[in-house]
């Protein structure tokens, strides 16, 4: 999130300042697009400054190289989807429901906007990185449940993989409108049943609204 | 397979047949790994000459477009699996074994050759044509089960999805390197217990040595 744009409104940017970061912007939504429609492989920095309506040279004003640029757009969504997380949690007490609004909520964001869910599944294939970083989140997650005597499983690690297949196969499905609107809770069901919740218990955790959830900062109007 | 190379040596093959062959297999192979490496997105006819040596304007003496030569290569890679699952089916009576020979047969042939297994992860990305055909197979053997009485699930559909699941999930951790050899044992276990089989079954059902499976045609020494 831009800081300080209505915050302190005492403090205005200046025009130039205003103009350059419309620009980083402009750059980070273009190679946000482009990783969402083909991947990480063969992304090309003329492609973006052309997408992006920004000079090849000045490119080099705002990101040092590809790289930089991947990165800064893969740390904006980590950051978008730890937001998200930290929020849930905040609002239920409850492991199991809030590990449900999780999970509903990946699935959710994907089916609303079908680039977001083609950029984390082009990200999760591309490299480690997205992956291991949602791998880390499911882990911190179910393992919490697990202690917390929540959920019963024969082999953790191995029921973390049968949740982020899900997640990974669902997602897959919804971006290429293959499911109706009731897959997220299907799935979340079946993922809480190998988790080893009972029936019931999944149905009152599924009862509550996913709180709104906002989008990545670089995709916010400037 | 190329037919009567062996088969019949009284019919053959003339010296020219034999080279247009040949170039077609390369194409073919250019085209598989290209795939493996990058997807179907960017793919370009230039590319996929110069990779196998061959002349671009060669090209269409073999292949009408760039979408020819890729629904050829993936028939191709269909049709390899599709031999694995039928070999598979004919040596193995018991269907909780053959459907855990079929899952470590998938697995064990991404750890062994990890193109293949790039090729089966990016194909299912970048189109609904592999992933839906292996799909179907899972469907047609899941569902064999549960009528059959081996299988007992809650619901058929999000089993296949959980199974699927954890074949896509676990082929990207294989061709990352993030798995030991014991792996694909440990994700068909944990497939089979999602489709409700006791553990003493699954153990037995583990027992049996995979038979040697063939490469893709197109992968064959000339």
């Amino acid at each position: 999130m831009e800081k300080g744009d209505k915050a302190s409104p005492s403090a205005p940017k200046s025009r130039s300042e205003r103009r350059r970061e419309d620009t980083r912007r402009r750059l980070m939504k273009a190679t946000y697009e482009m990783i969402a429609r083909r991947g990480l492989e063969g992304l090309i920095i003329q492609d973006i400054t052309e997408a992006a309506d920004v000079g090849y040279g000045s490119f080099y004003n705002h990101f040092s190289s590809k790289e930089a640029i991947v990165d800064a757009v893969i740390d904006a969504a980590l950051a978008r989807s730890h937001a998200h997380y930290e929020r849930i949690h905040a609002e239920s007490a409850d492991r199991v429901e809030a590990f449900a609004m999780e999970l509903r909520s990946c699935l959710e964001e994907s089916r609303s906007d079908p680039v977001w869910g083609w950029f984390a599944i082009r990200t999760m294939l591309s490299g480690p990185h997205i992956r291991l970083a949602i791998a880390e989140r499911l882990k911190r997650s179910i393992e919490g449940g697990i202690k917390a005597g929540v959920f019963a499983v024969e082999d953790a690690e191995m029921a973390r993989h049968t949740v982020g297949g899900l997640l990974l196969l669902g997602t897959l499905k919804i971006v290429n409108n293959e499911t109706d609107a009731a897959y997220p809770e299907k799935l979340v069901h079946t993922a809480l049943r190998a988790l080893g919740v009972p029936a019931a218990k999944i149905h009152n955790a599924l009862a509550r609204p996913l709180p709104e959830l906002g989008s990545a900062p670089f995709l916010e109007a400037a």
